[in-house]
């Protein structure tokens, strides 16, 4: 049988993939979306949507979870409002897939217990692309046998911050299982500065940005006679639909709260 | 206290390694060898050892195994010897750490019985490279979630067979976790025959051979939007003795046999 | 002064891009641009431009070229039609820059005598991505010192041909300054069919195909202790309207035909 | 007939690899060695070369270029005493191919002076690796057409000096053909300091220092859609015999002073 899912935030632009991939799945319906506008209409009203998208669109949360039977609720909006969703959909019994960054360790407490309270599952993931995930999970693991690392993150020319979220998160799952240590040769020097890179806790980290590159990382490990590469290339958020597909799948098997997709991989 | 150890094979390439490895780690302490000359002499009076290597040299094993009390044994010989040997070790209560892929199942399965009989640690691996391990069970992991996966290795020119065994291994490894498919476009057509690679369970492996380079395998993982790649590059046999090492110090908490350093990593 | 361009096919996918370009590229003027339809409209009653898009279209060439006072003439159509307008251009002292791999032989003769005898510049591009065009001109020249070769090209699995157009020109270019060779062991036995790629003069091309890539190639050579690589990685389209610039202003400055951005760059 | 070479070195790392390079290639011949020891002795009396070299060694560089016919002189010394021997070989008529970065300007003047006057060709060579050579000249072809460009060299953990040798080479010679810019975002923030690596005229450097590394560089350039990337993996001396096997078929057909391979390649 289908599970049946709820999408908020159906227009905006992980939204609106959202929609199409559950539509493009088989074992997905998509039965009703939370807008903040539109209440009342269908989804193929809207623009981008043609006229098969016949789920209809609700502002009112307690009236969405109340008239439509969900298995899953998908949010993809803003944290101050995904958070409302999520304790709406936990009090109403249907398990949330939260994607964001944004929640507060209070907030993630809260939720926490009242998954708990309630038995349903929820998933809260920072990151839905299972490539990065996975290689963030694997250079925690390879850390442990390999303390020398360095990470080069690529990205195009007009992000403004340097390193990206990914490569410090990276850095920090390394440093929970590496030994620290601080890298290099202990009278190297730099005749240009800055050419080693950024230090976090003895390894090095360094940002590329040109024109042409999209979102990559490699994830270098170094021992005797041997290299051992890490990396990720992310083209489009077309990534990101496979991590919530994989996360409808496993949150309804589960009974607590997962907070970051390497918890269910 | 030093964990001490004897080292059957100390002539052979990989032998020499370890013996110096071993006497360039702390904890560890070589107690003897075992080699099928030199008996009685010193590993100094062989080539390529200094003076300070004044382990002395067995040709009898249970000569050797009796009058050395060792925690250790690791064998860098043929598998034929080396059986012989783990089986002698393993009866005199000392922990086997063999390098080998030669060992047929009746075999495996008789030194995993004498294993739990003595209640004695035993690892046999095929490969002591600890990055291409990790990359084989990266790969494993990662084929769970995307079983769009190709494999290039690159070995020097001199190399006969094609693929190496790194890559059958990686292969067979994926196909565990990876659900079974046919890759590429259904309609696709090769205009100069072989440029697909080899097929091996839908999944494609390709073989480069060129001088300049040494060992190298990159693994490639497809989905939407993404790719993940695991690259291991080994320069050299240095790239064993972390393996050796990591063995070593683990056989120690082992009662049992463990085939393949992925089962500890 | 801005240099007065006139585009065919502004409604196609390059065409629309390269209408774009020109639009936000200071010393590029638009004069006008040739369609199979909407004669008489400006570009900005066409969908996909905006008010400022200003351009008159036409659909008859020789009207266009009369009465429209311009430098280049860009063609973005397909081969039969490009090849007519190309000649009306050259016959108006308009300078063509088109991209196509479809003009035969003799249509490339005939319009090589037309140049010369107008001393009007023309320049025609199998492929407008300078990065591609400079991969292959570099690999070509280092081909004379590397005789050991092979490419790897990966596109996304819905391609249908392998090797690719590029991967396949590549070769081709090796070979006009390579010392043929076998290149291998020449014992080397393929354990898995198809493993060692496709053969071309001796060198060895693969072809990985994967959700996900999108286009990319490396040219890898190899020699003593040593391997130089030559990679190039295209996202989209964009890639091609630097080149289409490049063509533009270099063909100002041409009194002769030449085919292929490698003769330019 | 074989090209004659006298070697100036012979038991240095680079000269040893040289003379054996000289007797394992056909058309070359080694006549004999210039040693600041061992006169009087051949070249099988020394350690490390086996009964076949029998090449006389001279101390005296007048005597050897004297009684010894040779074409060409090959100088793997220091740069002191090799500045001598390539005076003294011009002088004799014998065509100098040197390995060093050493010269000052003032004596560069004067070899060519010499070299003129003798019409006897001569090459000089800071690097001999062909492949890293081609890495240069072509990041300098590229870099007119991509202005946006970062370098990431990547070393063994006891390399000193960053960025290495070549990097810095690199991007001055990138620097001459580069329309200066700086690169990046111009409101880009490095929340970690230094990740963003050295600045060089606006463009960046990477030093990357692991173990298991080697020497090896990749110079990446960027342009809307796409990337271009020129790498560099060098594993061990052997890279330089290929070079200068190259030099002296050269230097055989050069009637003045060439400085630096890249530009006889």
């Amino acid at each position: 049988m289908a599970i049946k899912i709820i999408v908020a935030g159906p227009r905006g632009r992980m939204g609106k993939e959202a929609v199409h991939m559950i539509y493009d799945t088989a074992d997905f319906e998509l039965t009703a979306c939370l807008d903040h506008k539109n209440d009342g209409k269908k989804l193929s009203d809207l623009e981008g949507f043609s006229g098969d998208f016949n789920a209809p669109i609700y502002t009112d949360i307690e009236k969405c979870f109340s008239e439509q039977q969900a298995d899953v609720f998908v949010d993809l909006t803003i944290p101050e409002v995904g958070y409302k969703h999520t304790k709406a959909a936990l009090n109403h019994g249907i398990r949330p897939v939260v994607g964001t960054t944004g929640y507060t360790n209070e907030q993630l407490e809260e939720l926490k217990q009242l998954t708990k309270e309630k038995q349903t599952g929820c998933i809260i993931a920072p990151n839905f692309a299972i490539g990065a995930v996975l290689m963030m999970k694997f250079a925690k693991m390879a850390a442990a046998y390999f303390p020398d690392v360095e990470i080069i993150e690529k990205h195009h020319e007009q992000k403004l911050d340097a390193p990206s979220g990914t490569a410090k998160k990276t850095a920090e799952l390394i440093q929970e299982s590496r030994k620290s240590k601080k890298q290099g040769h202990a009278d190297e020097e730099e005749t240009i500065k800055g050419v080693r890179g950024g230090d976090f806790d003895g390894m090095r980290i360094h940002s590329m940005r040109l024109p042409g590159l999209v979102a990559h990382q490699e994830v270098v490990f170094g021992g005797a006679g041997q290299t051992l590469t890490i990396q990720h290339d992310s083209m489009n958020r077309a990534s990101f639909m496979d991590g919530i597909k994989e996360c409808v799948h496993q949150v309804m098997d589960l009974d607590e709260l997962i907070y970051g997709l390497e918890n269910i991989l």
